[in-house]
């Protein structure tokens, strides 16, 4: 089993109402890939500058993050995001966004990187998701996620990646943007009839709903007191997510709807883990029998029973 | 068994992008009452005026509400609202309001009323919400809900009124904004140290969490592709929540935490009904298998397993 993402490999420079950091590592590829590298193996793509230094491609490595992909673009600057939240942390306000050797990103796949069972494409610009999707064709299950940004000034090709894709992840408000549909359910019905058989909307603190031809699943977000720093929480999210389907798949099988709900919970671990620190302070210095303490107390918080009432 | 709700008894008049309705029965004590009418008996206290009607008293008579105590006021014009939703119906705009006999509303309680075991201070005043506690001093669990407009003006009456109810039931917005404090899970511990034993926070669309000195639960919103008018949904939460409790009390002993959250499933179930038509419409017409049914329903798409997993 293995996992392939496509994605931003960032600086991020992060100030919210508990603190601040300076350069952390960060980027969609890097907070998805260190989440699911506690289910899988992960394979990155994704370009850096000459700015991006050996303790960063370590940081990856020491989680089990294959980086043979990770592209070094010489005289290059690395992806570089400047933000901060109020505390609101629902809402990130950009400060700076340099693009660096992001703009000019053209992914270049190796042979394992295009075998791997399962793909993901990162919020990039819609045509480079459908040229890595075309390229990865042994993949069984790729998903996609995107943005606001594509959908606003790509939407044709955005469909038309969407198209080709098994599973969309968007944030519940862009789910609605892309189908101009402002009621969720009905969104997520109008998304499975442009393709994807899998539907997840991300609902930030809110948690996540799952929707698929055979029903539809909703989780809460893990209640935290300590929220420090929301970024990459949705990667992280999509992160535990895959990577625990990978874990959980069976070759040529359809994924139980079992599964897809455990998915649900363990990406929500993984993004309640991600908020509670700056960057990827808190993943990186996590341990495997903390993602199961919290699945389990996550069970405790959200489960009920159901009892006949004397209603009348 | 029985249960007291004091509160706002109004005509609504309400535009929404899925239809509009000129002067419907509605108001916080009617939608709870109406919620709670399938769980136990529910008592009413709250101010009319001569443009109420009998068939506006059958309408709460009819689900077994018992209505002694609706005050009708000579030459009163009972409370009126009317607002509009835009697609994001988490938000209702307000058009015009005439609170009527309302403005001068001081409760007088029948002995029946005041001896319920139950008792919901609906959003009023929180000088009244204070003296109709003092009022019922059998009540065994009372609870409080207000708005932005008392934690505005009458903060120091609103927190002497919340330090002397069992449980709190505000939004979550209104949460934060009462503890002056943007974490939720935090703010609901602000609120426990100031007499509640139970904090309710209900998130709209997304559902509500429960808080206890014994834990914390969460609960997602029941997702509908049909949402019509949310106005009131707050209110049959409420009362769905709890005319539950009020059916499951046993005298003297202390509600289980199971109960709590089968009674917060109930509070959504009911809101759920409520929104998908307009006023009380959906309320009027909803029989007990309904609710029953979509209790299972909500169980059903709420479940997860935990199973271990080979994380690495």
């Amino acid at each position: 089993m293995a996992l392939t993402v496509v994605g931003s490999i960032a600086f991020d420079s992060v100030r919210t109402p508990f603190g601040e950091r300076e350069r952390m590592l960060g980027g969609s590829a890097v907070h998805f890939a260190l989440a699911a590298s506690f289910f899988t193996e992960v394979r990155v793509v994704g370009p850096v500058g000459d700015d991006f230094g050996a303790e960063h491609l370590a940081a990856l490595q020491d989680r089990g993050v294959v980086t043979e992909d990770v592209e070094r673009v010489e005289g290059g600057e690395t992806f570089f995001w400047r933000g901060h939240y109020e505390y609101d942390m629902n809402l990130a306000h950009t400060d700076e966004t340099r693009l660096g050797v992001f703009g000019e990103f053209q992914p270049k796949l190796s042979p394992a990187s295009r075998d791997a069972e399962m793909l993901f494409l990162g919020n990039i610009q819609p045509q480079l998701q459908r040229d890595v999707r075309a390229a990865c064709r042994g993949a069984e299950l790729v998903a996609l996620d995107s943005m606001n940004l594509w959908i606003d000034t790509e939407r044709e090709a955005l469909v038309g990646a969407i198209s080709e894709v098994d599973c969309l992840m968007l944030n519940d408000a862009e789910t609605r943007m892309l189908t101009r549909e402002p009621n969720l359910a009905r969104a997520a019905r109008a998304v499975m009839n442009m393709g994807p058989e899998i539907v997840v909307a991300k609902r930030g603190e809110y948690g996540a709903a799952l929707f698929t031809e055979r029903g539809l699943f909703a989780i809460p977000g893990y209640l935290l007191e300590d929220v420090r720093d929301p970024t990459g929480a949705g990667d992280s999210f999509a992160g535990g997510f895959l990577g625990y389907l990978d874990s959980r798949r069976v070759a040529g099988a359809q994924l139980e709807e079992s599964a897809l709900r455990q998915a649900m919970a363990y990406g929500s671990v993984l993004a309640s883990f991600n908020v509670e620190d700056f960057g990827t302070e808190r993943i990186l210095r996590l341990g495997t029998g903390e993602i199961e303490d919290r699945l389990r107390q996550f069970k405790r918080i959200t489960d009920f029973e159901v009892e006949p009432v004397r209603t009348g």
